[in-house]
């Protein structure tokens, strides 16, 4: 099998075997902004041609993430919560012209509407790879999810724009005037844990976002201090009106790049909710392999 | 008396009698922003001296607003919630080199700081024109203020960066990237309400957000419609996180320009609350007559 994830800005592929070991990985930065319309096909075929025939055999390939949007090779309809990796393969895409290849639907709710490509196959390869059914899972970046899975089926899901607005914040608002530029921040624990100890406060964040002005006017807190302090307050209410009320009973799966799983597995300690990180390298291959199966494409290991 | 109300972008003055009454107003738009450091002096001048000598007197020049901040003239240090007109007039900044001419200070709280300059002056003047001593306030903007007034005096407030926010969402995040030309879109009371109704519901502002993207992807929003929807959202959490939990025992008096108090009227009647909105044309001169009256620079009217 090859799995393949095509996200906005990346492209990465892997070749496994039945019993799912990579045996080659590639990548390219040819993520599907950086693809002129109707160029998915050529692109493709130029990172993985010499894995697609073996023999006289035809290697299926299946595919996740942004590849299957609006704005992707071809718009996969999304699956409507809740949803198994069986739930799934019953809705693989297949890509025109194509022999042996399908793009794994997103996944939506109705009210209040929300979508997600991708995060959904990481979430069915974590719980594979942590041999469980059930699961509370925070996906934290630009566009964060908390997905919680119940008996293996997705049950609910919801995104916060945190990252994206941390950014605009910082570089398009008068909060981001008092703030030094980037290489000369550092983070800083101590002003992060007072943007969490903020978030928990009344007021509500339109509020709390004018601290982050407020605190350095006052000197109350180093220009250096400011961007770990949003940081905090967004993080902390990003944690305390998503994780479904669940994350003082279930322990909350951090699943990301490692450095900002950190930061939510900190404001997680300090809301006296556990958590793991779990590495997101292998989970889409995981994740595609364990939908290839429930979809015979290949037999299961 | 000359009142002078020095924003960050506009200028303005007026002469008034001793009885309140405005004989002559002035503009420019040489707000703070506009004027080189060390160049105030000569922009008042340019503005008003032909009213500042009159047979043998000066007339006094009173002061607010931005003018007043590290950025301004000279720094009027804050005076500390709760204030009064009477205790706003005992820290008058006297502006140096110049006879008869006072800034008003600006106000501040500690925990979490908030702080304003200018706003505490319409309030003033309101509470005047209203002739009343209690009232809880909403000056919507960039930087909407919620104030509470008790016996005379400013007891609380709060900033919300509600109107910061919605033009920095509009025009740097992928949210803005589905809304057409401001040009081509019309105010979509329907949407509005919307907005105001997911504002009411779980999830929190950074979840919410995401809905005016999945709304406009799913067309159950048209893209001229998803511009209100998001001013909708965004009020409906101000409305709902400051006020103070008092928006259902009081009349919020909304303090602004006619455009923006209107939606937040329709908002706070979506919310089942009182609300009236004043002209704020002339509050800012009344409230400065207010203070000129308690600092004795001027007789009571």
């Amino acid at each position: 099998l090859i799995c393949v994830d095509w996200g906005t800005t990346n492209l990465r592929a892997y070749l496994i075997t039945a019993n799912g070991e990579i045996v080659a990985q590639r990548q390219s930065p040819e993520g599907i902004l950086n693809v002129p319309s109707g160029g998915f096909a050529e692109v493709l075929n130029n990172l993985i041609s010499d894995w697609r025939i073996q023999g006289d055999e035809q290697i299926p390939v299946l595919l996740s993430g942004m590849i299957g949007s609006k704005q992707g090779w071809i718009e996969a309809p999304y699956a409507s919560c809740p949803v198994s990796p069986s739930d799934l393969c019953h809705q693989l895409s297949s890509v025109p012209n194509q022999a042996q290849m399908w793009i794994v639907p997103g996944v939506c709710i109705q009210d209040p509407p929300d979508v997600m490509r991708g995060e959904e196959v990481q979430v069915f390869g974590a719980l594979d790879l942590l041999k469980t059914n059930d699961g509370l899972f925070c996906l934290p970046g630009t566009h964060s999810k908390w997905i919680s899975v119940n008996q293996g089926r997705v049950e609910h899901f919801a995104t916060a724009m945190t990252g994206e607005l941390f950014a605009t914040l910082k570089n398009h608002t008068i909060l981001g005037r008092l703030m030094p530029e980037a290489s000369a921040t550092e983070f800083d624990q101590n002003a992060f844990c007072q943007g969490l100890a903020t978030a928990k406060k009344d007021g509500g964040l339109l509020h709390h976002l004018f601290s982050v002005r407020t605190l350095g006017l006052f000197e109350r807190l180093p220009a250096s201090a400011l961007q770990s302090y949003l940081s905090g307050l967004l993080i902390g209410h990003e944690i305390q009106d998503l994780g479904f009320n669940m994350i003082h009973q279930h322990e909350v799966i951090l699943l990301g790049a490692p450095a900002l799983c950190q930061r939510y597995q900190e404001a997680l300690t300090y809301f006296k909710c556990r958590s793991r990180v779990i590495s997101n390298d292998d989970v889409t291959v995981q994740g595609l392999k364990r939908i290839a199966q429930e979809a015979k494409i290949i037999s299961g290991s």
